[in-house]
């Protein structure tokens, strides 16, 4: 049994037997989470594996139906963090899954430094802007705009956590890929595979999938373009294949 | 008429009405060379543009028949700039078109700091290796070892050539695409627009198209993905255009 509060909803989670806690006031997952969780390379038979800015926890919980390593979300709001761990437990995961509710800087030193074997994230997309702009609704605005964090936090801290050789995976938008590219260098994270998301074909890509290493030689693999949408807007099949497992 | 030595030939340069001299032992010029010239962001009425590592001079041929604006070609091969310089001849585009033998370091102060609108640049690919690794073919080594120049000479140099507001367009790997986009942002030439360029769907890209803005904002696009080759191994219809105007 598990405790909805306000509008939230059980949702099924994809083709995993697993089902989350959204709420559409508050934080819904989205496909670049979904894509984040296939996308990043993580160890399989054990280790110990971190993601940030973890919302409602969708992208432990999906990482948790390909590996056996811990995985600990970590998500500043309270709000999220609770659905988070309310849906941890629905689904009963706790042995492998937890959440900590704090702030994403202060985890080097609250998780230790260079123990990971993976990092994952999907930060806030977007450059801090002034009050007025942002949304109304501050769970939104938080996990879209960088209020707490900014994107080198991220990187830092990432970098911070991993073990040499250790794999930091992030989404993000392609306007952004110098940036992200520079800090990683910055913080020691080589890119090593990158694959950028189009919505459909023949369009500029909308999504930046990227995957470093710590400590890790210089050779970048760019990987074949993902695109989201057929012509007629259905979802192509590698994407229904990410998705649904068809 | 045109003096041809040794091997060389007089090619067909793609749709254009152009010729060109080439030699298998020692140049010809190659997909990433037409690419770049249909990629790069050039002045069409008027205007002055460089192409730096211009080999036998097939980016000044090509982008001649797209623009008014007059190009210089940097050649530190003697035999390639002469090789150039007859095509051009040949093709009666001397008013347009001129070779400089010389080396592209020596440029900013030979042809003037921040005077031109766009700089192109098809660099050599590897990094310098030992001498026995080397091609003995030393014309062919020149032109794809970073012998003469590095990425970061040709990075700057293109930098100091351009006016603020001019753009620079390169063609490399994708293995090296950290490595130029941090050089670029280290010069001022902020990556606006880039392209990879993949054999066939499902591969990994082998080329990247990218262009920079002299002291522009950040923002890049990608653009939508080139596919060489279909899968029965002829080229796509994109391809067939670029290439012969189909």
């Amino acid at each position: 049994m598990v405790q909805l509060q306000g509008d939230e909803r059980l949702d099924y989670l994809l083709a995993e037997n697993l089902r989350i806690i959204q709420s559409p006031s508050v934080f819904s997952f989205s496909l670049d989470a979904v894509l984040l969780s296939r996308f990043a390379s993580i160890p399989i038979q054990k280790g110990s594996i971190v993601d940030l800015c973890s919302g409602n926890g969708v992208v432990p919980l999906l990482m948790s139906s390909r590996t056996k390593a811990s995985i600990i979300g970590v998500e500043i709001q309270e709000r999220l963090s609770d659905m988070a761990k309310r849906s941890i437990t629905y689904n009963n995961l706790e042995e492998q899954l937890s959440i900590i509710h704090g702030d994403l800087k202060d985890m080097p030193k609250q998780l230790g430094k260079e123990k990971y074997d993976s990092v994952t994230c999907n930060p806030p997309f977007f450059p801090t802007v002034s009050e007025e702009k942002i949304s109304d609704n501050i769970h939104l605005a938080i996990a879209r705009h960088e209020i707490y964090c900014t994107l080198e936090d991220v990187i830092q801290v990432s970098s911070q956590l991993l073990k040499q050789g250790g794999k930091a995976t992030f989404v993000h938008r392609p306007g952004r890929l110098i940036d992200i590219i520079t800090l990683m260098r910055k913080y020691k994270l080589e890119p090593k595979r990158m694959r950028l998301v189009h919505p459909k074909e023949g369009k500029e890509a909308n999504t930046l999938l990227i995957e470093g290493i710590k400590d890790g030689k210089k050779d970048l693999k760019v990987l074949p373009p993902l695109i989201v949408y057929t012509e007629d807007n259905e979802y192509t099949p590698e994407i229904r294949s990410i998705l649904y497992g068809e």
